[in-house]
This record gives structure tokens, C-alpha cells and sequence, in this order.
């Protein structure tokens, strides 16, 4: 049985796509995908999605360099989430952390902290705008 | 500023939740929380849920018994995604695996195989219907 047969894809035709470093374990990032960037991204070994908000297909590190190659591709028990493994090039952050999820909730239930060093800044990764 | 201040919930007032073990590094599971189910979750220290198919809240483990202890929340750049570190209880997967991310594509890029063992059937986890 195919792979692509055990996926949902949702209403707009995509699925998320929890990234995680292979070799640390930590989750870099989550994004979607449509049939076409997960197949691009079958094919290539780089990750490649689906931008909702500029509704564009992306290649992670396109512009900034920072690509991930693609270890392992699993999916959930019900077929609509992906989680993949990959070997990650620099910060997977746009804002120049490692990982997206550079803040956590403090105790107090209502702030919030920085957890990581940030590794570059922005303007440094993208160039001044 | 407060933690809920940065966060976006989506058109359905939904946030997708990335479980992670904390001992292991492991990803467990997604599911979706909206606000009032992650008002309870920093509540009580168990993940809750939104079911999206049965529209209904609920707290991982309300049946099985395998619920989830919170050890931290973060949240990413775009405040759209959730990643909480837990300590789980037994099989996280309904299905009686560890994690719900139990099969992984082949590198033929069309198939895909079980890639950690059963820890229980489902008959054991929910009993026979």
C-alpha cells in the first residue's frame, strides 16, 4: 500500500510537518505541506512546504541558506500529521534561533521566557531590508 | 505581556499542540487545543484537548488512564504552534504504540514500514467493544 494512500490531507489540501533534528531530538519548526512540496521534497531530500500566508511553495533555506536534509519521514496514526527527521544547516529560525520554539510559559502560568541563545540576528541571516 | 498575547489561534479558534516526552525526546502525538482547553492544561498540569472530529474536549488519558504531566509549554515565532514537554504515562497512541509517529516512508519513497513495536493492543488499552 502506497504511503501517500495513508495521508489526509486537509480542506485546502495540506498537512502539517513537525521538523526535528535528528541528532538532538529538538523541534525546530512546524509547517505545511501540500501533495507537491512533500513529493518535492521526497524527491530532492530537502524539505519543502506550502506558505499559507503568502500562498507560495518553499524550499526551507531558499533565501537564507539554512536547508535541512531530509533523514526520515514519518506520519501519525491518523494519516494527517508528518514528522520529519532532518540533519538542519545553521538557525531553522527565521528570527535566528535554533528552533522556532525559542520561548516557553514562565510558572506563573502567564508570561514568558527566552529559552535559547539567539544565534544570528535577522538582518545577518537575510541582509538589512 | 502575557503568554495567550502572543499566540494565534486559528479561524476556528484552534492552536495545534506538538507533544514531545521530555525524558526522551521523543514526539508523541499532535492534537489541537483552543483556548479554554489550554487554560486547563495550565491548570492542572494534564494536556487537554479539542477534538476536532467529535467536538468535544478532552484530557489525554480520560480513558486509557495514559495521561500526560506537563514539564513545559513553548510556543513558536509566529506564535501559531505549540510544543509541550511532558511526562507520559504508558502508550501515547491509541493504537498502543509509544508514539502515534509509528511508521516511517521507505526509501522507495512509495511504502512505508512499522518502525517501534506494539507496547499494547488496543483491546487491552480501551477493552473489547
Amino acid at each position: 500500500m502506497s504511503f501517500y494512500d495513508q495521508l489526509k490531507f486537509d480542506g485546502s489540501g495540506l498537512i502539517p510537518a513537525i521538523v526535528q533534528e535528528e541528532k538532538t531530538g529538538r523541534v525546530l519548526m512546524m509547517a505545511w505541506m501540500n501533495r507537491a512540496s512533500l513529493e518535492k521534497t521526497l524527491q530532492t531530500g530537502k524539505t519543502h512546504f506550502w506558505s499559507r500566508s503568502r500562498q507560495k511553495f518553499w524550499m526551507k533555506g531558499e533565501t537564507s541558506g539554512h536547508t535541512q536534509t531530509v533523514k526520515d519521514i514519518a506520519f501519525d496514526c491518523d494519516g494527517d500529521t508528518l514528522l520529519i527527521q532532518v540533519a538542519q544547516l545553521g538557525a531553522a529560525c527565521h528570527e535566528g534561533y535554533q528552533s522556532c520554539f525559542f520561548r516557553s510559559v514562565q510558572e506563573d502560568g502567564g508570561s514568558f521566557k527566552i529559552t535559547e541563545p539567539q544565534l544570528q540576528s535577522p538582518d545577518q541571516i537575510y541582509g538589512k531590508k
